[in-house]
């Protein structure tokens, strides 16, 4: 049940894949532990600078000799005119004033600086032999995937509908990983809005496998044994797990952000843009509503990131989940607080049991 | 891998369900087809007066001997003033002056209107010794409740979302549809607005059977043997299927309709109220599209579907699918049209074999 074609190309034991988790949940503890389980450990790089991922690479080589990967963010375009900024900075004056925060307004972004680091990131890649990259928020240009690809990388990009992952196919990617709407975080579409193409993963992945070679790896609603075997009968040959990683005991989650994912239900997450500017699904809290009902437009990533960055960062270290991001997929109640080990043993079982007993 | 609570308290041989899709999509010929390939087939009899639901009852009989079953739609309550009635006509003018409609202003719909209906649906489905009713867009009384049990109905409640399912399990439901996100046609959600409780297919199935006991039936975004026995992996005992039995050979849907399905792909379909005042999934044409662009404020169900019944009528009769109401579920591109019979023996084949390749 387990050996195709992406155990194969990753060199791993089990087709499960951690979903790479940006903003610190990745630590090397929780990317090494699911790759000695057997399964595929990700950092999630998306916001980190060169020498930050070299030194988690770094890392997780000492703590694991086994495969692992590194997600990267497509550098996004953007705009902003100075005034625009300066209102958006002001708008979240009562979050900074609630939490006591004095914060001087940041500088301008330059649109060209994440674009200077996506190639000294590549660079870390390659340098400390990564063997698996995988990509949201779009596609690499074709020299950077023939280098990558020269380099013996194994490349993964996302898709949320069935003509993105149409275009990474046609790129040479080695593998897509279809993201239903269930999923949570960032919404990996790129080809139009981020509010759009969602697409559940039970639709989706059939209609992924009609029209692709590559394998499709399921992400979106996946928490167990159960969710695993469904994706495998749909035709995915692996699954991405990200919230139910993001609860494990070697994640870095923040502790109230794990209670709040645990005692969550079904209906308590929304797709929202209030946190980065991109569209991302989250458990429903005060910041999201208030964000919402003052109705200010909200400007894009990487620019309302960086605006809510302080925010985010001073209710974690209050504990107060009310203004922090609380990505989440649509199933956080199946979540658990487990070890690595003990949650792939048990995927691993549930999902056999279940092939025995059909 | 079939025999199950679900084909047991339902008599049948597989555990598929055709979705009852309302307005003409579920011929005797369909629904008694179904029965006869092993599944159930249902009425979709949300708009039924009690004398048509008699007669296409006594249709099916004479073409099957197996059994059926019918759904209901639980009566709405809205309130609307002459004014904005009108309003709400006038603002509709430019569809019927494009399809050359000369139509008076229709009577103000009275909200008991559904509410006397309802019981007398209710008598046919008895009269007739109906094996199964289904419900949509709410549970019926406790009194409706013990009276169809005391007749012997089988009883199938519709839940978005697990407190929805509590509901019903708690009212005394024999089995529960859980509807993902993915689904076609109306949202069934009734414990808030229809636009909430997107929850995909695969997170919600999992979800529902880890908080209620009786049988849940998976339902959205399942097309073929593949979302089937993923289904059964996910913890339901049977599936729900719509848009794949909607383009079979003995399906009433409009023969545009069909084409338009068989030729959409998984971005196409989108959330609407513009034809029925309720949210509801369907492919978008030109009517959602400047319905959404004239932000004019939509009436509630039933009141809006009254109002757009003599476009969608008129543009059906001339093939044109711009102003029809589309619905789909997610996965419009792996519809076929096969006879009943091919597909459900495609799906049981397709099922059995994944599982011996599992």
């Amino acid at each position: 049940m387990w050996d195709n074609k992406v155990t194969e190309l990753l060199s791993i034991e089990y087709p499960i894949i951690q979903a790479p988790m940006a903003g610190g949940v990745t630590t090397p503890e929780l990317v090494a532990s699911v790759s000695n389980a057997g399964g595929l450990g990700m950092v999630g790089a998306g916001y980190m600078e060169p020498d930050q991922l070299r030194s988690q690479i770094k890392a997780i080589k000492k703590l694991t000799d086994r495969p692992f990967g590194v997600n990267l963010f497509i550098p996004s375009n953007f705009q902003i005119s100075k005034l625009d900024f300066e209102l958006a900075f002001n708008s979240l004056q009562p979050f900074r004033d609630e939490l006591n925060i004095k914060e001087e307004i940041p500088v301008l972004p330059d649109s060209k600086e994440d674009h200077v680091k996506f190639p000294q990131l590549l660079n870390v890649i390659i340098r400390e032999k990564v063997p698996v990259c995988s990509f949201t928020f779009g596609i690499p240009s074709e020299d950077d995937i023939s280098m990558l690809k020269s380099e013996g990388v194994i490349l993964i990009g996302t898709a949320t509908s069935v003509n993105e992952a149409v275009m990474n196919e046609n790129a040479g990617m080695d593998i897509v990983v279809g993201q239903g709407s269930e999923a949570g975080g960032h919404r990996g579409t790129f080809s139009e809005n981020g509010e759009n193409n969602l697409i559940g993963t039970l639709s989706l992945i059939p209609q992924l496998t009609e029209r692709i070679s590559i394998p499709v790896v399921a992400a979106g609603g996946i928490m167990n044994g159960k969710g695993v075997i469904a994706s495998l009968c749909l035709g995915a040959k692996g699954v991405q797990m990200g919230t139910a990683f993001l609860t494990s005991k070697e994640s870095g989650a923040h502790k109230v952000y794990k209670e709040a994912v645990i005692q969550a239900s079904d209906s308590d997450t929304v797709l929202t843009r209030a946190f980065s500017g991109k569209w991302a699904r989250g458990i429903k809290n005060q910041f999201i509503k208030e964000i919402e009902e003052s109705q200010t437009p909200i400007p894009d990533y990487p620019v309302q990131n960086k605006l809510t960055s302080q925010i985010r960062k001073v209710s974690a270290s209050r504990n107060e989940s009310r203004f922090m991001s609380l990505w989440s997929g649509q199933s956080p109640g199946l979540a658990k607080e487990k070890t690595v080990k003990e949650l792939i043993r048990d995927i691993v079982s549930q999902a056999e049991e279940i092939k025995a007993s059909l």
